[in-house]
């Protein structure tokens, strides 16, 4: 079965110039613009990352491969070609992965990234999705989370919070965003938000030695917020929501204050971009509201295990 | 918790040049000897590529690496770098990590491989260790499935059958075997014997669009394969475990008669080369005992899903 799946994807994954040996070998062999690559991986499980009881498997193909563009918009890298490892359910394996690769290609195409190759497993346990995306880093290097200066603005692309509720399976990875504001403008680091608006804001302040404040009006507090907060249990306001949520996908940018002044003016992407705060010389993480500064928690998804 | 495994991994990485960026950030950045590199990922799971009931974690981590660097040697590759995706039982998490990254670790450092990052889950579910590698492909490109010629020779490194003995957890990928010899001598294609001796050889007919022929009597049968022999209750003969039963992680190579001949004369290698049939002309896989010729199947492991 295994044999018959392979050729199946082999004859309907599309072929990219830059992949001169794909499916069907031991290894692919990409062509990359300079003697360089971005590489990032990412593993989604069925029951953590999506259920498959809720969400259709075209979903969650596109979702796998989506959290690893992220990761490359991150860098302001250019995607290549990514490898798909596929640890299918025994029962009904052959149709989800069909559906999942329906999805994982729709998104491919959107971002001229080959798939080249992968590893397609069966058990009698739960879907696990494990892809590895290459790219090739923006001419200058592109970003990191190190890099950021006291002073720099917080720089965000679009909304935050309440993921759950729809956009941590469509969301759009920024990655023309990212090479676009790297490429025009001067940005000294870069973070995908992906276990939470505080959490990977810390982030950024630990690789680059620095503190930062973000101003609590200025938030851009996503509509699912707002509805999540109404609706849910735990009492958490909307700005909780953006806040430690996560799942956002969005970019946080640091900032040189004329750039961002510039960058700001010209609104230059169809998503919106919001100054937040800044980054501060001494350590820790603030959240001002008025005048008044309190402690901002670096908490929003992580895994357990003891 | 993962915060802190991600820490712990940082510290006992070793640091290699060729990686600009690594650990800490949403992607890494590998530099590459050209504008090209080679990509393979396998996912290996408990309970299906070993038994973490009576495997130590330490022999399931460098297995997973082991199968990848196997890949690479396939296609005559040096290894550059590795991903490591993880997903852990969530009771026990840490420790099995620790351990696992140590097995990992070493045999990284046997073949100058770079760890440059991961991703860290967990569940109520089985381990599961997804790792891609990348390498550099040899000078005038490296070997694929494809190019065997009618008339080559299929040389094989070592012995064949019962890996599940020992040698599927201990085996040496023939890295430095693949990349030797593509240098040294005309070789037309290659393959890694990873599901069995028959299949992946037939996996190199079909990509070269040609057929071969093995000569029973000339197929090294390891020692595992007459201990499994007598062990078994399948009445499996020692040549039936040499033909079918899989991670023995050698090479086959096809190679042209006279550079067979010479390849054979110098037995250049730490391990034996052997001539074990040729390739022909029409399509088909058979064996050869005496002078009787019967269909090789082309079985090995599989997975299954319907």
């Amino acid at each position: 079965m295994e044999l018959q799946l392979i050729e199946y994807f082999r004859q309907r994954i599309p072929r990219y110039p830059c992949v001169r040996l794909g499916i069907g070998d031991d290894a692919a062999i990409i062509d990359l613009d300079l003697p360089q690559c971005v590489i990032t991986t990412d593993v989604l499980m069925d029951g953590i990352d999506f259920r498959l009881t809720e969400v259709a498997p075209e979903a969650a193909g596109r979702k796998a491969l989506a959290v690893n563009l992220s990761d490359l918009a991150a860098m302001a890298a250019s995607p290549k070609a990514c490898v798909v490892g596929l640890v299918l359910p025994e029962k009904g394996g052959m149709d989800l992965a069909k559906r999942l690769y329906d999805g994982l290609l729709s998104i491919a195409r959107d971002f001229q990234i080959a798939v080249a190759g992968g590893d397609t497993n069966s058990w009698d346990g739960p879907l696990v999705i494990s892809i590895t995306a290459i790219g090739s880093p923006s001419p200058g290097g592109g970003l990191s989370r190190a890099g950021a200066l006291p002073g720099d603005r917080i720089i965000v692309t679009g909304d935050f919070g309440g993921s759950i509720l729809g956009k941590h399976l469509a969301f759009t990875p920024r990655v023309w965003e990212a090479i676009y504001l790297y490429r025009t403008y001067e940005v000294h680091a870069g973070i995908d938000v992906s276990d939470s608006l505080a959490l990977d804001l810390w982030r950024i302040t630990q690789e680059s030695r620095c503190g930062a404040v973000v101003h609590a009006d200025r938030v851009p507090v996503s509509e699912a917020s707002h509805r999540l907060a109404t609706q849910s249990k735990s009492r958490m306001k909307p700005l909780d929501h953006a806040l430690y949520d996560g799942e956002d996908f969005e970019l946080i940018l640091a900032v040189p204050p004329a750039e961002a002044e510039r960058m700001l003016r010209d609104q230059p992407l169809s998503v919106p971009l919001t100054d937040i705060g800044e980054f501060l010389p001494e350590r820790g993480l603030w959240l001002e509201k008025g005048k008044k500064r309190t402690a901002l928690e670096p908490k929003g998804y992580q895994h357990k295990f003891f």
